[in-house]
């Protein structure tokens, strides 16, 4: 039985795109496969499930030289087992940059491309096959590219995943900005969670100018739920680096709507980043980044020292 | 203008796919690019390039951050310009197993598939667009994958490949055994090379058991051009393993009719290879391997001490 996940913190492409690809590899290609989860999914990606009634995957730490699996939507060996490269790896579709830190035995199939979402390009891959999906597949489809492309306001959406979702859409016939509200609603919804897990919630750890930087992302509808929140979350971030054995936190706080990042300024180095990286004169404790929606296409890019 | 590339010791696969992605990118993408080699075509290559009438691409020994570059039928480092991550890299497109050393600064177009040779892989991707092809560009496809699958005996070949290369066949009304033959011809004949130059002529390097060893293999249908200089060979080893920084060459002479490899044994330690990875007892200084005909495949999954 192939196992199939994502990355270690699962949003809804990492819920999602899993869950698409076990059911492509059973159902169509024949070869059993199941999704599986590295982590608690996000309140968005929960809605995601509870909505097209898709059962919750298997919550896994680790694999072993005895496990099969496809690694969809991260090739970050950070972001993934301990033991991945102990695993028989066949497959990883993605769409981020090569980090180069993954190896395999034998020639397998690699698909990444620069496209918003790891679900559109399981579509392009699934070709008529689609069409067999249940509703929950198709569904579970439109909800990653909706929930990667930030319902299209995000600059890594593309033209090809804007019309994949769009087909989807009137497939299911589900309304797209209904859907959205409604995931956003759910990703928004941030009162369960400890500072600590909000600041590692939707993080990727980077090396920038000599700094190990754990660069945090939370997207909101609702950013006042985060912001009333800034004195304990800045005050985290010094336990959470030293945990995680970063220099520094930083925490961008997307507004999905308004489309612009309130970054969180706790000392002399972020005000100094976000100078540097973003032009940004920040006075206070937060500084605000206007157009500023995507880690993959405009954080990381940007930060400097 | 793109740069398409291969290794770094051009076969016909790794001079071919550049001439047929080059072709894609330029005339069905609109994003002109051109092939390059990364040094002097072997003597197949050197013969499809004619057969096709087909030009020679410019050799380049490395490349800059200000080069467009997409890799081909290797996604190996140690196989390409030093230089190579620091240009901009926009695709690989391989069948080999993934080693880990490139890094992209953004998300890119890769495509890897366990086929037997990287321009049938291309022509999955090109779909319709390939019956715009001219004769040489689907020559040079047809031509890369019996070059790589040796007419469909080596253990890579998979029906999908066979297949593709028999469409191309008669959509050419070309004799593939006939090519085929001319091909190995061509490759067979080494009375031009020096000993040094055969040694490395298609090698790699692996590391096996914490020796580096430069895994050479000659495919030929005229073994005994090869083995009748096998003194010399073996005497050459020392001075190229000295001179790359390997502990060993291991040089498989692989006669692709009759579908076994020579190994050549210079000394105990590969006389205690033979044995360990292959269970043939050599008592001589050379062994013949019945069967054994891919390095990917059967020779590099087998090597032990």
């Amino acid at each position: 039985m192939i196992k199939v996940f994502g990355h270690k913190a699962p949003d809804t492409d990492s819920t999602g795109s899993p869950i698409i690809w076990a059911w492509y590899l059973s159902e169509v290609q024949g070869t059993p496969a199941k999704p599986v989860l590295l982590g608690e999914p996000n309140t968005e990606a929960a809605f995601v499930l509870r909505h097209w009634g898709l059962d919750k995957p298997e919550i896994i730490s680790d694999v072993t030289a005895d496990d099969t699996v496809v690694i969809v939507d991260t090739n970050n060996p950070a972001e993934l087992p301990p033991s991945v490269n102990d695993a028989k790896i066949v497959g990883i579709i993605d769409h981020h940059m090569l980090v180069g830190g993954i190896k395999t035995k034998n020639p397998i199939d690699i698909t990444i491309r620069p496209l918003a979402c790891t679900a559109t390009i399981m579509h392009d891959l699934m070709g008529d096959a689609l069409a067999r999906a249940p509703k929950g597949v198709k569904g579970a489809m439109l909800s990653c590219i909706l929930s990667d492309t930030l319902e299209f306001r995000s600059p890594t959406t593309t033209a090809h995943d804007r019309a994949v979702a769009e087909k989807l859409a009137a497939d299911l016939g589900v309304d797209l900005g209904d859907l959205a509200t409604k995931m956003f609603e759910a990703k928004s919804d941030v009162s369960a969670f400890s500072d600590a897990e909000l600041l590692r919630m939707d993080s990727k750890e980077y090396n920038v100018a000599g700094k190990e930087l754990r660069v945090s992302v939370l997207e909101t509808t609702a950013p006042k739920l985060i912001l009333d929140r800034k004195d304990s979350l800045m005050a985290s971030m010094v336990e959470v680096a030293k945990e995680d054995g970063a220099d520094q936190v930083l925490l961008f706080v997307v507004d999905i709507l308004k489309e612009e990042a309130t970054l969180l300024v706790p000392n002399d180095l972020v005000r100094q980043m976000a100078e540097a990286s973003f032009g940004a004169k920040a006075t206070g404790d937060t500084v605000v980044l206007p157009g500023i929606m995507s880690r993959k296409k405009q954080i990381i890019p940007a930060l400097k020292l």
